[in-house]
């Protein structure tokens, strides 16, 4: 155990306070050995006191020995988390949605509850649901892979990204969300607080929005090119990249569209509009405005990605 | 000069052919030194008897020399091709459909004349009313980069790159397509044979549709989410890639989109159904249909991209 016991005042209604204060003191429990949690523990092993790895499946707590990625796994959530000082969940939204009032009664008192989880309403909803001997951050590290599986895992694939961290308004203290953001350091990512609401907006333009794109985009040319025997050897870097997150994990992906519905629908919504209007404006041949419009799109995406 | 004079049998109408038969033997003229003309002239430069450089301006030819991409470089069109074996004209497609018929009379007899163009119908048209002692191929090299001009040139940029060559049928020799294959090799690209329509078909969808898209979603976040000043700190990898392309030069795409109008604008409309139909399944929560549809996106992706 690390950091000073907490007492909880029941009768206040108060919760609890994290009981450490840095990453380096903490034993991390990560539930969910998969790419993101696997590369998680593998960032955070040597870092912390304790990386526990918590699995569903023996082979992946055995993997994730193997490939040293922890410092010890185990299937057994219980046993896993009962002496953590930071859990973190790293499985698919609606199973972490499963997963919260599940495990709050079996974290100690002063633990953080943290998640990895792509969009936060649902999950923050969840977790001020938890008990008040917990506390609760929703986590969202913008990063991934076109792989998935604890093979996958990359101890690198935090660093650079922002990692965006969904406090809940009086119940997430000070000390728990500096907490969080020691934590999004210790794996090289830049943490970026922003509520729920707001960050389920914005990865639903920036985010999830691409994906759809990328799987329409890989559907259309099923559709027509790819009976043409040449069209694999023309693909190039544009079609590659433009497609490339339509490779990303199907069951993570439809619990983030499922869980982020509206604002996705919207997204979609506003970008066929802007689709059809560049369409228009070729078949027109309208090169004025065509210029005019393509012109101020280039600068922009220079301006988002100086 | 290299190779063998070659006859001109004006009596028969027939073509010249090729005066040399390697790219090593060959005077290689390039003329446009933006970024593909000036990563073309320095992934030949010291493969070929002499690469000459050919562009509007003077400070152009100075910066190419400078550079190091150039045996020698001029702003006159006809004293840099007139002793050439290999002309490539690396201009936007549509200067190039004004250059070929102003190029085919300085052009000495048995010259290969080829092209750096996205689209190829128009091009090859153009290149069917040359001076029999030309032979033209249509080029187009499947790269580029988000940035233009001669300072940006690469001339590793070819390198693992599919190089389209599209023959005129009855008009190309053996002869001049087998150098245009070693023309495409020496800069490290893998040479692809496709007739112009054929070409222009698969790149509206594998190359030009995805500009489109990624211009869609500049303009979609430009409009919604960048009114957040966290919007820029929080847009992921998807983001970036999805993007990428929206950062081509707008003149080559221009010319390009209004050079392929009809295949970019079939592409659209393939697209949108498409994009259309994943929104519905996403508003309707039809996660059945949803997995099985997005499944069917992954397994293709992953076998276009092994």
């Amino acid at each position: 155990m690390n950091g000073e016991p907490m007492v909880i005042d029941h009768a206040s209604g108060k919760w609890a306070d994290v009981r450490v204060d840095s990453v380096a003191d903490a034993t991390i429990a990560i539930v969910g050995l998969g790419l993101m949690g696997g590369s998680l523990a593998g960032a955070l092993r040597g870092q912390c006191a304790n990386v526990i790895g918590v699995a569903r499946r023996e082979e992946t707590a055995s993997a994730a020995r193997k490939l040293g990625l922890v410092d010890r796994a185990t299937t057994d959530l219980e046993e896993g988390v009962h002496e953590a000082d930071i859990v973190v969940l790293a499985t698919p939204v609606r199973t972490i949605l499963q997963q919260i009032p599940q495990i709050g009664p079996l974290l100690p008192s002063g633990c953080l509850l943290t998640d990895l989880g792509s969009t936060k309403a649902d999950i923050v909803e969840a977790m001020a649901a938890l008990p008040l001997h917990v506390q609760p951050l929703g986590g969202h590290p913008m990063c991934g892979k076109e792989v998935s599986g604890i093979e996958a895992a990359d101890p690198t694939l935090y660093r650079g990204r922002t990692y965006i961290l969904s406090p809940l308004p009086g119940r997430t203290s000070e000390r728990a969300l500096a907490l969080g953001q020691s934590l999004a350091r210790a794996v090289g990512a830049n943490p970026l607080i922003a509520e729920a609401a707001r960050q389920d907006f914005l990865v639903g333009t920036v985010s999830h929005l691409p994906y759809m794109l990328a799987c329409a985009l890989v559907a259309t040319a099923d559709a027509t090119t790819s009976h043409d025997p040449l069209a694999w050897q023309v693909v190039a870097g544009g079609f590659r990249d433009t497609s490339r997150v339509a490779g990303s994990d199907v069951t993570m992906m439809i619990d983030i569209l499922m869980t982020n519905q509206r604002e996705v629908v919207n997204a979609m919504t506003e970008y066929l509009t802007h689709l059809k209007r560049l369409a228009q404006l070729v078949a027109e041949g309208d090169e004025v405005k065509l210029r005019q419009v393509l012109t101020k799109i280039r600068q922009t995406r220079r301006e988002m990605f100086p």
